[in-house]
């Protein structure tokens, strides 16, 4: 049966991916659309790429008959999540993509984002999305937050490894490169053309990104103690892709192996042969994610180097994916469409 | 019931395309999948894009057993169409990508092309491809020739035109802004990555490239009398997309008029409100067509500008806009995937 | 003797181009640079990309002691330089990168930018600052406006030709393709690099850019009767270049021989052979011209396209060549760089 | 006294950069350009974007009369450079550019690049590049060996720190991010704009590059020992640049201190303020090397980010650098230029 689908929140990038990913989903219709600032917008003035699409114009999250929504994709700012949510009806099943629910320890959250959680009550229910690990939680869910897209790519290369015990935990190095979507729609200076085509730079430096707080997080769980690694991310001139290089001290034939069997049953994950490294042209567009391990010449090193689309498997598509089980359909109905190359 | 698709020259850009199209397909699924120079190899190893999915090795054009073929997308490079389609089994449906069948007067082809025609027997029963222009012929054509992207992109704004009479005949100027894929994936110095980004340049001047043969044909067809159009393309640092930019000497009025009578039943193309203009970003990664009009401040002067994906819908997704038809399957199966943006 | 110079309005990009080209002129030395919103501030943390050389902290244009400036760069927005200059000696040397003196009829400033003119009485005295066409009259200004880039894109091929009487003066056609510097350093959503990176568009449809205001004004006056020219911009995923593309009814022979004629002394513009065009990839950092002329296979069509880089001749560097007339000093000083390619 | 320079293989980007940079030089003149290929091709005809410059035309190596030459760069392809020295004049003052003469060692160089070393009678005299290390040899130098773009960026960072013992030597991470001008003008399908643009990856990963012959040679030297950095470089979606982001266990404050003493006399290395990481944007086009250093949240972690144009400081400047030496010219001359942004 089809699902009705809200998007609240449809007016920057990851609520127009999250209608790219529904407009071809054979189960979910998409019957509100909200955008505060746009409201009363047809999507086809805002998003012109969607014109082909028979869609509700935007409207205010309060015009919103939420009783006959089966499941809300919240796609809003940082904070603004926290106080919307609140005010959403209880049983309403919600997919977050916003950084507000992610810290499972509201000290946490604090830390990373410089405010109070505005409701503590609700994170208490909340299922961190990393859809691979937190399956059958998610499935069991009424409240899931979308990882970051940084987090994700890293978290693929490192959690079954630190769960292995296969590397050495205190010098895990993470040098991110990532596309410039991942920064949204904001109006930024170095967000412009002509300040980031045909250059780069690393940005977030000394380990001041806050997704570190999931990788604290998520990595601090399964090694059972405190873990600390090394994370730097770089804005790269291009709109989608994050490529994430993992410097590790541990045997990459036993890292290989590792990660083989714990994503060969997964679909969209995808470990690449022994000695190949991915490239980000070959997961645009896709919920895909490209894995690959390389020996270094020193032996006992290794390089472990991970792809995927910000927009798509670090966000939208995993917020699909993770809707899918939570409204008891096939995970991985709708997101099955091939990378675009080029 | 699935029908068994062939694609005969899978290694280049249209080929890739085709796969990526076809992979979401509800009807179609790929049994050959042929490369002369890369026999042998899996597509993984090619497009590592491609590697979620389930496909046949490269082989060689010999190899494949025609017999539990229902149709072939033939995506081999200019000549060599013509004298591969001659072996090929009389009453296997073809869609053909190439230019060895556009032009159905062969000395126009030689003209063209510079050499003479290989399989003069085969022209008289081709197709040309213009899905919205020819859809009975190619609904019972063996094979069909897809179109030129330059030409389809352009013929979309005036074979509708010229057809009214609503334009000067004399006075079309078309100006197009090509993305580097239409080129395919030669080697060659003006492709490179290097000499491409950040500029950009006219090419094919002075009424020269191969595409106008396609002009010439379509548009003295409707005319009714030679017309030899105006035609200078231009080589963009983009990967995907054609903009068609037509100046003519009409009433911006009407010919809006005209363009919305004649495609507003069309699911793929999408006239735009008067007095605004498409962007290629909108159509990226899709078989839409987005086409604007707007009346200059000098009454009488008229500019259209279309904007589609050459890949897609000027090349391998009106293929399989086309096969669709020959195959009696629903004309835009498989091809309603939303553009990627940004 | 070394000039000393000021720049009005130094945080932007033709503000920085202004530095770049003065910090290599054998005669020039900035000693005075403005930023309103910037005061204070050094320019390596404005542009780090000037970090290696030893140039004033922004200050307030009331800060500046102009007695000691031989001449001044007013580098600032529409609409401000007419407020600013007025406040300014009216002995000090000016030259103005603002559209605010490019039009002598203060009723089509007011038609094509919306306002009055605020300062009438310095339109009398300023010079229009296309170099290669107003250089006695340059060399003698207190005050020189500079050009619109796409307007001396534009002008570059048209006025020699309109001189001439060489072509149809009622069907001229000029599609102009920019690059994304020539909109500032402003913060727009279509500036982005998410949403300009990858695709192209047309802008300022219809005949509604207002370069359009000095066409009108510099056609008109050689051709002794109005003249409108069709004048679309196209905006393309590149930083720096304008390519113009003049579609032409006239011998492409005459029309190449008047250019040559016009040009073949001026250091500055370069006709290309016969039969070939220009890539902005060959003039971009540079104050060079690159024009080309073909001729159409239909008789009696011509095409002229021109390239220049739009922040440095269709800019700064025309500004500095300007000022070095103003100064009397070499034309060419600190403007023979070479471009930068690739 | 003007000297007369020679440019063996000047078709290349390497080449081009050379004459640019050249052109503008004060006290070098071209007297010879070669190209085997493209002998008797004007350079205008190769490399439009020199098309201002009177230059000689393209000839053949034995064409030209070394006994009026200065000095010769030798921007050939690697291995040609070994056999062509060997034939010009003993007493010919060289810049290789190439890698033929990088590695002191000639086990080392057959290691890395898989053949015998032609000219290992050469190879002793022959100074490695890396001016601010070398400067009083290169001065006193006959052959000068070019050092590789990405050796330089990272030995810039290096060097200093390894002599200066600051940082645990078995514990260096180089992680590389290249523009695609370092791979030179090879026809290669990964080099097309079409694979390249909007997305990144990792190449010659596994401690395979060819460069870490110099990193092994320049680093062990000042250590004293054996030492085998991690180094894995990425392929991005940019024509000009390197950044460099090394990974070190030190104390980032110490670093800093380490650097500034190295540099604070060098007009070419900039060492930014403690805490902020350089962009390749701020130096494209230029002779400078801009380089950052951050600590991380962790104590005892430092990261240092170093940003280079590979064509100009990694390559081409770096040779003019090094021919002033050699000619007894102002180091810097004809390399002041500023970096193009944007």
């Amino acid at each position: 049966m089809t699902k009705s689908i809200a998007i609240l929140g449809a007016s920057g990038y990851t609520g127009g991916e999250l209608v790219r990913l529904i407009s071809t989903h054979p189960d979910m219709r998409i019957t509100a659309l909200t955008g505060e600032r746009k409201a009363g917008q047809p999507m086809a003035q805002v998003f012109p790429f969607l014109r082909h699409l028979d869609l509700p114009d935007l409207c205010r999250i309060e015009e919103v008959d939420f009783s006959a929504i089966d499941l809300a994709f919240c796609a809003l700012p940082h904070a603004t999540s926290q106080a919307v949510i609140k005010t959403l009806p209880r049983d309403l099943k919600i997919v977050d993509l916003s950084a507000d629910f992610r810290l499972r320890d509201v000290a946490e959250y604090e830390k990373w984002y410089g405010k109070p959680h505005a409701a503590p009550e609700l994170q208490a229910e909340a299922v961190y999305g990393l859809t691979e690990f937190y399956r059958e939680e998610i499935r069991a869910a009424r409240l899931v937050a979308g990882t970051g897209c940084n987090a994700a790519t890293g978290l693929y290369i490192l959690r079954p490894l630190v769960e292995a015990g296969c590397i050495d935990l205190d010098r895990i190095i993470l040098d991110l490169k990532c596309g410039v979507s991942g920064a949204g729609r904001a109006l930024k200076e170095n967000l412009l053309h002509a300040e980031l085509s045909e250059g780069t730079q690393a940005y977030a430096v000394g380990g001041t990104h806050r997704h570190l707080g999931e990788f604290d997080q998520e990595l601090s769980l399964v090694a059972g103690r405190d873990l600390r690694i090394g994370f730097t991310p770089h804005l790269l001139p291009m709109n989608r892709g994050i490529l994430a290089t993992a410097w590790l001290d541990g045997d990459a034939r036993e890292i290989h192996e590792v990660l083989h069997a714990r994503y060969c049953a997964e679909s969209m994950i995808h470990l690449l042969p022994f000695g190949t490294t991915p490239s980000t042209h070959d997961v645009r567009g896709s919920n895909f994610v490209h894995i690959g391990v390389v020996g270094d010449r020193v032996p006992g090193r290794a390089l472990v180097v991970a792809a995927l689309d910000n927009l798509c498997k670090g966000s939208s598509g995993q917020a699909v994916q993770n809707a899918n089980l939570m409204l008891g359909l096939d995970e991985s109905s709708g997101l099955m469409g091939a990378p675009l190359f080029p």
